[in-house]
């Protein structure tokens, strides 16, 4: 899967194709994305505060897909905190990576109950590198069939 | 401000509008917001997680510009912590309210030191009543010329 098939894939929910939403970079364990300033312009000038966070929880598919077998597991999110720092006058973008034992740990995890849980923690970046907002999300990874 | 004004307003923020997030009531304390399901659909089939942020973000302002006097305060959100609770399968509606006694202190101390902090605590819940996911956000009450 190459950015331009990731792209496309996250923007089969049209909540992200509305906004613009584009991955950047796609690898095994790694993703970056961006949310252009025009479309998601606030009242103050700013980028939306729900901008951000739709930013923030979409690489959590990507690196999902990017890295993990789709026969054999999804993901659902359970929760997320974000955390506004500073107005985001520009485009935003933001990494997510998953080091390589927690991808193993996590697949033996989920291969033995069904499932197993996992935090992704982001920073969200301005044009000039500023940090506009920090994110934290409870992602939970599972079997298929392992939802009643 | 009746519901109808208020819908124009948070569609102002066109992140808002193309979601197609509406105002149903409104008056000073109260408002209730609803947000349809079909054009915020996810890939399973439920409704995205960031379209359900995005109704527990909005009524954060359209309490806000419905109790305060926006000529002397206007709000900022600091953070929000949203935990999912289930998928939601119809549109979904959230009510938020603001207790007559909070809004006394807080014009006070807003109008005492330029900013007051509060939380609004929210539950998303589906057709049937069923809460979907709840949602804490922390905001900042400011009076104009307050932001250096």
């Amino acid at each position: 899967m190459n950015a331009e098939q990731a792209t496309e894939a996250i923007r089969a929910i049209r909540f992200v194709e509305r906004a613009g939403t584009e991955v950047l970079e796609v690898a095994p364990g790694r993703c970056v994305l961006r949310m252009p300033f025009e479309p998601n312009v606030n009242h103050f000038g700013s980028m939306y505060a729900g901008a951000l966070y739709t930013l923030g929880e979409v690489p959590g598919g990507v690196l999902f897909f990017a890295t993990f077998d789709a026969e054999r597991f999804f993901p659902l999110v359970k929760s997320s905190q974000i955390h506004y720092r500073r107005p985001a006058n520009s485009d935003v973008t933001v990494e997510a990576t998953i080091p390589r034992q927690d991808v193993e740990r996590l697949e033996a995890e989920a291969s033995a109950h069904g499932k197993a849980e996992y935090d992704l923690v982001l920073e969200l970046v301005d044009r000039d590198g500023e940090v506009v907002a920090e994110m934290t999300s409870t992602y939970q990874m599972r079997t298929h069939g392992s939802l009643r």
